[in-house]
């Protein structure tokens, strides 16, 4: 017999991280209830293996020893760098979670190294967990508090690495490019698969990412599998990198420029695939402000410029248009345009992602410069919002026209890489 | 001496399509003048070279012939399929322009066929000049002027051509792959550079178009390089298919599914790459209502949920968000969702375009099914909307609801491909 739910919660999110024994298929099975994502009952096996079943009967809740940990403290290695990891959560940080039923990491540099120990011969691990919530939810408010802590830590580490969940990984890492310039690398990591399954790219990810911590950079940068093999890693420039695959571990890429470099797994011997700010080159300074009425609009025909004009009205001075092909939107803009042009900073961007704007070869797209609007060269949009947000925080209006053209942080290529 | 503009209108530009002596770097040069993307007087010369001038004294502008095609009258060829060509503008139709100094192209099957003349091997083609467009400005109105002409013309051709911008090309293609259940292949065709550069695209993708217009295809498909070279050309499933780049000539990419053959040039041998709807497959039936009221939104951390309020207050009832990784937004959107999914269709999407929405892993994404979102599969956002567009036109809410999570014209495919 199958459990029946409770209104939204069936009986498996109930007994969610809980120790159960069942009896299914004429057999008995014990382990820890995991997630469903498929409305079939899981188990998490004590041989790794998660099991599912359309039907079962429930015989027993176990209790579960209370989570003791009793990890050895870390020694610290003479000759190893010091590197900080601070976590604000994500699929990365979910470690722990169904290993033993408790639901929130603890995130100690004990629990780290037990976890994934090759990392002890890496660098000298310092922790601290400074969210833990999933990556959607992050805002603003948060790349402003997180660019603080890595300041702080980037003084008495040689490296930091900040563990994140995927799916604004890309808009954090370019926030922290615009608002840390920084003679060390500062590395964003986080992992597609959580630890407890199989294809997990947590270990190898937090790896290359040490090993990229410890590296002759001196930017912010994204470490992630560049295949779907565990063979490598590779490190991105962050105002240069994208999620481009929901599932993937190979989903984020470069997008027009070369990956920084390349990590070898488990060899660790990196190759350098582009030019970077090396170690030293900039001077550690924080430029934390970010104004949040910038926004982000995607064009599609038919879509109306009122959008412009109810945003305008709200006090928004920033915009971003994710225009079609070398950056263009339909003629009937180009009035609603002028307008906001006259008191604002637009920038005019590709939904290709790939490729340039240049609204010089075509009517449209003259006109559109003519209003006022500033084409956002090669960077993606994403990138180009949190420049605004970020130019817009610390900088006039006019400053802003001028900046924003202009590479700041890497954003901007002189020439696209095909 | 450079002539000065008045205002935004340069002297190239007035003199623009115009036959002009001139004298620069002490010689004279006699062309046609040419749009300027640089600020430069760009001369085409009778030997088809194009020549740039910072400094020029313009000596007379010349009287130009009115232009006499006098072209062979085409010969129907027996055996040969009929072809219809309809022209909707875009780079692939500014072919003619400045060849003579004619702006607008007169676009006649015989113009066609003495431009490229391998078409007549190929097939009997007919021509209709329907709209001369930048793409960019392709509305909805204009998909349902387009689908009635290609309904009309299916009836008494073996195929249909349709010659258009690449900006939206691909949003057009998904429009008429809805609007239209068709017998026969309705191939779109465009050119990233004009006919008057060497490195043009426009011969090339014309004859492999063609060869597809007449192949075993009963669906609407999108056809253009493949490479970057001149060797092949694919044919993607219009539901499946983005402008991924700028400027290259193999900006066309399927996204979640392969393309459906390959067409090699010049030998125009045919592949098969994945399955297809077959020519007589389907009857050939129009159903082309499409609700206007429909938008995109484009997810990014900060951005508030206003933003549906606003177009929900303005009567809009579908909604395509294009959410982060496996189909999220922030927490703080779930009420307003919840809301607005009492009486709308709201689609979840997401922005990293590859890969398939799985709202179902994390909480996030159970709490926005729980409010009422459809996860809109391995969709692209932009087929996700023009899709919502037609079914709210020709169905009811509930019946949208339903139809949306469901392929219609082989938008959702069953597994994700790699």
């Amino acid at each position: 017999m199958r459990p029946k739910s409770w209104g939204w919660i069936s009986m498996s999110e109930r007994l969610e991280g809980k120790r159960v024994r069942i009896k299914a298929k004429g057999k008995i099975f014990e382990g820890i209830v995991m997630p469903s994502f498929t409305g079939n009952f899981v188990l998490k096996l004590d041989n790794g293996y998660n099991v599912g079943f359309k039907e079962y009967e429930l015989l027993e809740v176990l209790e579960v020893e209370p989570f003791e940990p009793h990890l050895p403290e870390l020694v610290k290695r003479e000759g190893l760098p010091d590197v900080k990891i601070i976590s604000t959560g994500g699929t990365i940080a979910s470690k722990v979670d169904y290993r033993t039923g408790a639901v929130t990491s603890q995130f100690t540099a004990e629990e780290i190294a037990s976890e994934v120990p090759e990392l002890t011969e890496i660098c000298n691990v310092d922790a601290e967990l400074l969210y833990n919530i999933l990556s959607e939810n992050m805002k603003p408010e948060n790349w402003i508090e997180l660019a603080r802590h890595v300041y702080k830590a980037l003084k008495d580490h040689e490296g930091v690495i900040i563990t994140h969940g995927t799916d604004t990984m890309h808009f954090s890492a370019a926030a922290l490019s615009f608002m840390l310039s920084t003679p060390k690398p500062v590395v964003f990591v986080g992992a597609q698969r959580s630890s407890d399954r199989p294809s997990s790219d947590a270990a190898m990810n937090l790896l290359c990412a040490a090993k990229a911590a410890t590296e002759d950079i001196g930017e912010v940068v994204v470490c992630m599998h560049g295949s779907t093999s565990d063979d490598y890693c590779l490190v991105h420039r962050g105002v240069k990198v994208r999620k481009n695959h929901t599932s993937r571990r190979d989903a984020f890429q470069s997008v027009n420029a070369k990956p920084i470099g390349r990590i070898d797994y488990p060899s660790l011997s990196v190759e350098w695939l582009s030019w970077r700010y090396r170690r030293g080159e900039r001077e550690l300074k924080l430029t934390d402000r970010l104004e949040r009425k910038v926004v982000l609009i995607k064009f599609f025909p038919g879509l109306s410029s009122d959008i412009l004009e109810y945003y305008h009205s709200k006090g928004y001075r920033g915009f971003v248009i994710e225009g079609t092909g070398l950056g263009h939107v339909s003629t009937d803009w180009i009035d609603t345009l002028r307008r906001v042009c006259e008191d604002s900073v637009v920038v005019m961007t590709s939904q290709c992602l790939w490729g340039r704007v240049c609204d010089r070869v075509y009517d449209t797209g003259r006109d559109i410069l003519r209003a006022g609007v500033i084409e956002g060269e090669d960077m993606l949009p994403e990138v180009a919002l949190i420049k605004l947000m970020w130019l817009l925080g610390n900088y006039s209006i006019e400053e802003a026209k001028e900046m924003v053209k202009k590479s700041v942080a890497g954003e901007i290529e002189p020439t696209t890489q095909y």
